[in-house]
């Protein structure tokens, strides 16, 4: 629900910050990588992802589209929580996550605390797949100057279709009239898929 | 509980919009209805509907408070959850929507990704009479330039009373004092009813 | 944890009104009485009650404080929830609620449209002594303008005591030093409580 | 999730005020101590604790950041709710109730409203160790001006390192590079741990 947070930062530490957006102060949750890439300006901005539990409203932030979404990839993985995946993202790079993750290197991501041998192994087999887009996408797993192309796949792919076969079928569309509109594209996508 | 947000596009894609109030930017799920009519200027406002569970706060968001009403009846059925609905609402127009439900045409709801026979057909069963009522006003389904009497009938219809009985009663007061306002129309209905 | 909306009216209708604070459009259910208080002008203020469920965030909304406390009051009774409670100040004015219960005026209680005869009675057998404090005190349960002693009083019962047992207490305290402040009355009650 | 809260003081009773920022009211719980602090001025900001249940949202504030942190480690025994931890904070001054943890006072614990023996033997149980740190830090647990030694363990602690274990490495480190950054140090230090 809450995208990103852009305020007053009126505190800044290795594992949180705290953003003042019109007189409501924050306390957000960060990585290590993340607070590196913080700068100690008056105004800042980070990529928010809120975690609703029954007895707690918790929020973390991300100096970068991308770190957020590796996040959400490693939270997605049973036994992988996210004090686990801060932890990950404070010891390694997230460029050094998704490379170890695609080349299923176990003792990279064995030696973050918290995660054993078969969480490792879990992790890589789970996410193998997904990180390879995210490695391919410099800055963002749906970036806003992507071809009309990419921004339909995307829509298809949250929407719930199988990138592979929606892939297929877009080709198609865009190959019997190259100059269609995203939506166009993802209006004709819905009725073959 | 929140009714609309209006502030800064920040992002617009098929799927999600993302905007800004003061500094704190939300994440709301869209059809790509509401995307064709989202203007890519730099205020926008959209309807909102919450959806709380136990484990996340979802924010959808739509161009036309009809696209919304008719969005929460799907939700409604049980069996239709949101992304269902949003799906819905992408494959086919509102108006689409509505006509397939009054005219009972199971194919084509049965037609979008996610629904088969058995839901379409309860989507039917459960919406036929009250998506007649979204049909029959073009903007709202309680619209602001409504008559007294509407007005009454639709607070008295939230207020749980059956619209048809209730709208014998208001005939009544009205009959007997025709400038009668909003609210006494609806505290002699209260006595009546 | 929302006491009150302070912002733009952007609708108002017999059963809601929608309020705006820097962008965000609030969703408040109101009863028929504050309906009958709300202006029709640009800024407007309600008093608030969040209702907060699993599945649900809900707001209502008050024109008066005292409205609000019998509001909380009725929904604090087993079998009345908050869609009764608003129908009840929408069938009555707070004052003739009050004094029903007061009076022990059954049949009154059992006119509002969801209430039988045993809630009825569960109504006045709860809430008879309570009501009483509200319809003592004009505009609030705890008003700002209260003397001393009686903030000390309310801060005491709000802190879990009996109000009649603090009240001698705080007597007492008065009678050795009528110029106690409110917190020096607070401490010395705690002690001796 | 909500760090504090600044804004205008519409309202400051005994045990709670209300601060609206942008139109939005909230009603805060506060301790007598917080109440004897808050100046009576216009605008004013206090630091906050969200409590997040099923059925309700309700915020606790704070005058200085180690009230709350004492406040915080008290409803971390179990058997003392957020009501008793605030009575805790009005019968007796934050340093009455670190030094009576700290010398095992258990008399002047039990003497406070809610709390019997055996919780108070829990509360000097279980955060004896703990409040020996905030009695340390005059200001806050974790204060802005830390050298970059504090500011490691303290992430490091958050972490969830022992900060006793941690101390050891950040020792180490700091003596082969006394000039090592806060991120180096941890950076290191997640190395060796």
């Amino acid at each position: 629900m809450i995208h990103h947070l852009k305020g007053q930062l009126i505190e800044k530490n290795p594992t949180y910050v705290v953003i003042e957006c019109n007189g409501i102060g924050y306390y957000i949750n960060i990585s290590l990588h993340t607070f590196s890439l913080i700068p100690d300006s008056e105004a800042v901005s980070v990529y928010t992802h809120l975690q609703v539990k029954e007895d707690s409203h918790t929020l973390y932030g991300f100096a970068e589209k991308s770190e957020r979404e590796i996040f959400r990839l490693l939270i997605s993985v049973s036994g992988v929580g996210t004090s686990t995946a801060r932890m990950m993202l404070s010891s390694l790079q997230p460029r050094e996550v998704t490379e170890a993750i695609a080349s299923e290197d176990v003792a990279t991501i064995q030696s973050v605390k918290g995660i054993g041998a078969k969480t490792a192994q879990r992790v890589i087999l789970d996410l193998k797949d997904k990180v390879l887009k995210v490695l391919g996408d410099d800055e963002v797993f749906v970036s806003q100057s992507n071809t009309n192309k990419e921004e339909a796949l995307s829509a298809l792919e949250i929407l719930g279709y199988n990138r592979r076969q929606a892939g297929k079928v877009v080709e198609k569309i865009l190959k019997e009239d190259p100059e269609s509109t995203v939506e166009s594209i993802i209006k004709m996508a819905l009725k073959k898929l």
